[in-house]
Formats: C-alpha cells, sequence, structure tokens
C-alpha cells in the first residue's frame, strides 16, 4: 500500500488526512494554529505530527509518496510564501522546511485552489478534467482547474474569481480597492449587503423585517419559504454571479462548474437563479457547463493537497 | 541534429515551417488551403509536402519528433475537430489522419492558442510561463498560458477573450448572438464601429472627416498624427480592452499580456490607452503585470504548432 498526507493550513485550525493512493482517506484530524511568534511554530507542529502518526502506523517512509500542503496566501514556485496575514507569516519555504523535518516529498499550493482540487478529484467534479470552482464564503474564492491541474499563474493569484468586475457603474468599494468585484455581491456579506438595500427600499412585506440577523442563511431561508422579497434578492445576487460565471467560462471552458463555501450550504435552490444570467452570458462553448454544488465541504483542501502530491 | 514541423491551416492558406528543437526555423513555406469537396485534400496536402520535404533534405524519419497543427476550430482529445466552418470540415481526427500518412507523431490545437504558445516561446513571451495573448484581427481571439501550456478547456473553446462581457448595458448583438462581447469593441470592425459612432455624435473637426475608408489603420494613423477626436475613439478603446483583459488576468494571473493581430500594428501607441483602464479593474496582484506588442506576426502560429509536438 502507497500513501500520502493531504494538510490544510487555516488561520485557526490545521487540518491533516491520510490518504491511501487511490483516493480513500484512511484518517483525519486536526492541530491548533499556533500563529504566535510569527507562526514559526506552525510548520513544525506539522511535521512533528506526521511524523508521530508514521511512527504510530509502523508505515515505511518509501511507502509515502509525499505530503501536500495548502496555504491560506499566494504560494509560487517551490512552495514560496511571500507573506500571509492569515498566519503571520514573512517569507516562508513551505516545501524545503517540511522537506528537512519529515525527509519526504513536499508540494504545496494556495488552499482555495486545492480545494478547487479536491472536488475535481473526489467530490463534484469526479472524472472531470477542466472546472471553476467558486467558493461563496466571508469573501468569495476560488479554482481554476485546467486539464486536470490547478491553475496558479506568475504571482500564485490564478482564479480570484471574487475580484471579476461584474457591475461597471458600482461606486462602493471592496476590500480589494476596486470597485464592482463579484464578491461585493456574491460573498455571504454580499448577500446580506443586497438583502439590507432591498428592505431599505420600500416597505414590501417580507417575513425578512424584523429579523434580528438578516444573513445569507435568512435570504435563503425566506426563500425557501415562498417569500417574495427574498426571491428578489437571490435573483440580484443570481445575476452577478451568473454573470461572472459565464466570463470565467469563457476563459476556462470547464466541463463543471461547483459552488462551494458557506453560502452553497443553502443548496440547489440557488442553482436556477445562478444559471439564468450564467446563460445570458455564456459563449455558445459553454451552454452545455454543469452546475454542482461542492460534495467535500471542509475535506476538500486536504483532498486537493493530497492530490497534489500524487500528480508530483 | 533533431527536428519538428509546425503547421499552421488557415482559411486560404497553410503555413509550414522546418524548426530544430532549439528553436531555429530552418524553413518555411505555403501551401494553398483546398476546401473543395468539404476539405478532404487538405490533409493529404500537407502530408505529401512535408513527406516530399523529408525526402528532399534527406532527414531520417527517427530524428524528427512530429508535427505540430494548427487549426481554426476547436480541438478536444486527440486531435478532434467536429467541425469548422473555415475549412469545410465535418467531425475530422486531425492527430489519427496525418499520423497515418506520415508516419510521425502528431498533435494538433486552435490556431488562436498555438499562437499564444508560439510568442511565449520564441516571441514577446519567451521565457514566461503565465501568459495572455489577444488577437486583435476581424474578430478578438485570444490564448491563455498557464505553466507554459495552452489552455485548452472541456469544449476546446477556452480563451475566447473577445466574448468577455465589457459592457452589460449594450442592446447590439455581437456575431456571437451575445451582447456586450469585448471583440463588439476591440477588434479591427470594432474600432472602426467606435469610430463612425464618434463622428456620427457632432460635428467637432477631424482629419478622419472625409476620409474614404476609416478603418483601424486610419484611426490610430490619426491619433499619431495629434487628432483630438481619434483620441476619444482610442480611449474608448483601450476602456473596453482593458476591462477586458484585467478580467482575463483576475483568472490567469500573467506575468505579461501580448497583444498582436492586424490592429497591433499601429504599435505601441495603443499600450497607455489599454493600461490605464487595465490598472483601474486589476486586481493588486496583478498591477505588475508587463504589456508587450507581439513580435512573430504570422509565423506566431507553426512556432506554436512546433512548441506544441516539442512538449509532447
Amino acid at each position: 500500500m502507497k500513501y500520502c498526507f493531504g494538510v490544510d493550513i487555516g488561520g485557526t485550525g490545521i487540518k491533516i488526512g491520510l490518504f491511501t493512493m487511490e483516493g480513500e482517506i484512511l484518517e483525519k484530524w486536526m492541530l491548533k494554529t499556533r500563529r504566535e511568534n510569527g507562526g514559526k511554530a506552525i510548520l513544525p507542529d506539522v511535521a512533528e505530527s506526521l511524523n508521530a502518526k508514521i511512527e504510530e502506523r509502523g508505515i515505511a517512509r518509501e511507502d509515502i509518496k509525499g505530503i501536500g500542503i495548502g496555504v491560506p496566501a499566494p504560494v509560487v514556485g517551490d512552495g514560496i510564501v511571500k507573506n500571509t496575514a492569515n498566519l503571520n507569516w514573512g517569507y516562508t519555504e513551505v516545501n524545503r522546511e517540511m522537506r528537512e523535518m519529515t525527509g519526504l516529498e513536499v508540494r504545496s499550493g494556495n488552499d482555495a485552489n486545492l480545494a478547487a482540487l479536491g472536488e475535481m478529484w473526489l467530490g463534484a467534479g469526479r472524472g472531470q478534467k477542466n472546472m471553476i470552482m467558486v467558493t461563496l464564503g466571508t469573501g468569495v474564492g476560488g479554482g481554476i482547474i485546467i486539464d486536470g491541474k490547478a491553475a496558479v499563474g506568475a504571482n500564485g493569484a490564478a482564479a480570484e474569481i471574487g475580484h471579476i468586475c461584474v457591475n461597471y457603474h458600482e461606486r462602493r468599494k471592496c476590500g480589494c480597492g476596486k470597485t464592482g468585484c463579484l464578491e461585493q455581491y456574491a460573498s455571504a456579506t454580499g448577500i446580506a449587503r443586497l438583502a439590507r438595500m432591498r428592505l431599505a427600499w420600500d416597505d414590501t412585506p417580507s417575513m425578512l423585517r424584523g429579523q434580528e440577523k438578516i444573513d445569507a442563511k435568512a435570504v435563503f431561508d425566506a426563500l425557501k419559504a415562498g417569500d417574495q422579497v427574498a426571491e428578489e434578492i437571490v435573483e440580484e445576487f443570481g445575476e452577478y454571479l451568473g454573470h461572472g460565471l459565464a466570463n470565467a467560462a469563457i476563459l476556462a471552458d470547464p466541463a463543471v462548474i461547483v459552488i462551494g463555501g458557506g453560502v452553497s450550504k443553502a443548496g440547489e435552490i440557488m442553482l436556477p437563479y445562478i444559471k439564468k444570467y450564467f446563460m445570458n452570458k455564456a459563449f455558445f462553448a459553454n451552454k452545455e457547463t454543469e452546475f454542482m454544488m461542492a460534495q467535500l465541504d471542509n475535506d476538500a483542501g486536504i483532498c486537493g493537497a493530497a492530490r497534489l502530491i500524487m500528480d508530483a
């Protein structure tokens, strides 16, 4: 039996999985992300945990293909992270450091890109080689898989789908400093904003009125209950997201588009609203593109990380 | 010495080059594209020409790495073209047919994608592995190079940059059936349209008025002569193209963007107008992206085709 590890380093926790080369997750566990002292303990903590696991299971090192690592930052070249606010890291050579501490081969990549790779391997994109994944969370992230590989780019910043401009007339700024970014409308924060703005527009009755917390979940719950105002809000969300994904598809020509992240937990009810506007701006070659909800939830990152080392 | 062939099949002519594996073009020549009878003669004509050249030069077949072929259509899988209006082809297995007629390894791809690959190898993108090329001709085409390879996509339709939506308020249709496509404004046809519309707006004096043919060249010539109306037209062209390229860069994260095609012959004078709007909508990670004019002109296609087989 041959094995590999997938590691997903997040701002608060580190998820680790032990995989067979066939894609079975044998075991997964979590570590706390120790961000103090510039995050100096993070990689040693991971190495110690992996070395202990190898020992515990009595796995021969030559039976381990290596370690794939996802990092919440751009990763270029041989595992170079220039800095990451989330982990308090400055310049870090992830691959070299982990190789030295484990004696194993190491590959690393951006966590959002690797989540897409994970969904392609073991989730919603299974069997496909060309895929776009968009992750609707606090922000909007994503990954683009081209011919089975996650696009990385010259600066490790490929697939920043959340920052496609979908509204050239927006005056208000995105967190990135630009205006009209998809993230301004399709993130959890963005949907809540669309909701507040719609409710402020007039006084059409809606079950959303008077709710203590109007967030993305409240909007989709109201939609499911048949609330007309909620439907208008989701229609607007679908317009921006559908348009953004149509433009992304024109460049990447995916077989499937996977919708993930916290917002996607509302489920397939959102798909008709997205597809309607996607079809409106999709190039004819992309009209057959399938839409799927993500399947791996928080495991996507470790799956993609493991896949990265399997492809090495 | 090892060799390879690059072939670029166009609607009227077929360009062929004999390359060394180091990227030197030893010889290039043209054939006429015989489109009659469903284009049945096209691949046999190419094979005959290649076989004759191998004979003429006395090259041993084992010294030839293979044949790369660019086709003006989407190419999927192992050289499958489903149909191409330009060549009158129906379903064609380019690679298999050429292998049978030459006994050599064959790879094929879309001509616009291969032109981008050619510019990366021997032209404006030399030394880079992540690049976008946009080709401003009668239409707007392009290629996206990710980690040294041309993106192909699930339907062979990746990098259709001309059909990114850059104007969500356009009412008039693009040839593709959508509205607001970059091609509607940044192609040779599009620039001529912007010019006619600007001249029709009011009667501000311009050297463009009264010219028999107001095409893209006339507009850039007038700009070079200091014509204010021409500058307004180029400003509008630059806005659409800059915005479209900023969105493309957000997905592909290129080190360099190469501007090619007939319109690009006007030269670097267009770059400040494009860059200004690119910077306005570029994600911060992409702000250092370089802009270059294409360098290989009509040879880009054969160079990219040869590169395709070299990478095989």
